[in-house]
């Protein structure tokens, strides 16, 4: 059997509240286009509408700027507001330069302004990473298989930067149902030698996947089902923090 | 029109060897898959065969171990000999310490081992990566438009390591016909803000959805064809160098 995936966007999903059904209006939308979920389906959401369904929208005039917040606001020249969101979200600075801050959030991510984001929200808001992603991912997934009748795999996604290379890339915030890393330690390879220790971090790759369909400012399709991960992928328990290194394995900070 | 990407791996390729015809292996291999070549395909091949096909194949027995190279071996714990070829593949040393060398290459990668690998070889040959994967990407492009009448793009893939998350992920080490970094400035998004300043690394998330279905030890599926780009990505020149940071740019060196 040949191994082929297929990534198909989900248009017509519209704006997402506080409170509204995630799982009814994606799968209302993907009804819509003929689409219906299949068993081993990767369904990747942007963690933006996770966010805004989780209330996780924030308004600027409503935040109280601390001192450090605003320090900081002033060497990195940024919005102070932005500044004290990203401070209240973050667990570690990793790189404060100008309009430049990276930290861990307090989920473990290593990234810019700890996954705030400005863009397709309403002016004068803010949207944060969702709560607990890990746990998002787990309570669409049980949703999804409980009004499908499917078993899936849900990714929650998001866009960030790298060390090194310039662009950002979609990446995964919370996964259930497929493995965050998968483990090829003690395979052999064609020429019958041991594989050295390599980890495939494919949630990320699917994500990546999932985001050449979605665009970077998820132009109306804030979810791709990727499908055919079966003959790599199999189904399992499993947690995005498997791709987190501890403090002492970083080679980077 | 609805968004969808297909990943098509392509099987039956044999083992490559210095001198062979790349492009006339995989397409034939496609053609007995009864897969034909189709106007802005995106065809992503491992940088592991076209090093073979250029003979960037090395005997270790035959490597000269400089003093350099021997001092580095014993601190990190490596064969002597691969950490000749390191260093003769690098341009500066980013991170030494036992069993890792995280290097920049000549042509400007930031990775491990300066991308040379052991797997998939005969035992005591190592393959580096290919002299300029920029130009081989382009000759390969034109040499696959000639033959097949199609226009396509060819992107170079190998498998580095990240800062911050663990896992191997599929990226791109030379392009030819779609961009490298997809520019979304002065875009407008949804609630009619000028987005930020956000370029999408499309190459590597191609390179990335394409490593899905080759699997890290490309089990016999050293190239993959990723149809149905053309919806996001224009066709243009491009050159991978434009994903590398200048030193002033990089904030972790």
């Amino acid at each position: 059997m040949s191994r082929r995936l297929e990534v198909i966007g989900i248009e017509g999903i519209p704006e997402i509240r506080a409170g509204d059904d995630l799982v009814a209006l994606f799968l209302n939308a993907a009804a819509e286009m003929g689409v219906s979920i299949e068993d081993n389906d990767a369904i990747v959401i942007t963690s933006k509408i996770i966010s805004k369904s989780e209330g996780r929208v924030v308004s600027l005039s409503e935040v109280q700027v601390s001192e450090e917040a605003m320090k900081i606001a002033v060497d990195t020249d940024k919005d102070p507001r932005i500044v004290q969101l990203i401070l209240d979200e973050a667990r570690e600075l990793v790189r404060v330069e100008r309009k430049i801050i990276i930290v861990e959030t307090r989920h473990g991510f290593v990234c810019a302004n700890a996954g705030i984001d400005e863009s397709n929200v309403e002016a004068d808001k803010a949207v944060l990473l969702p709560e607990d992603p890990q746990a998002s991912a787990v309570r669409l997934r049980r949703a999804i298989e409980e009004r499908t009748g499917r078993s899936v795999s849900v990714l929650v996604s998001d866009t960030f930067g790298r060390a090194f290379r310039n662009g950002v890339t979609g990446i995964c915030i919370g996964v259930s149902g497929i493995p965050a890393l998968l483990d090829r330690r003690g395979e052999i390879d064609r020429f019958g030698k041991i594989a050295r220790i390599t980890k495939e971090a494919v949630a990320d790759e699917v994500c990546a996947a999932a985001n050449l369909v979605m665009g970077e400012f998820n132009e109306g399709i804030p979810v791709a089902i990727v499908r055919g991960t079966e003959s790599v992928l199999k189904r399992c328990e499993s947690d995005i923090r498997e791709v987190l290194f501890s403090h002492e394995e970083d080679l980077f900070r």
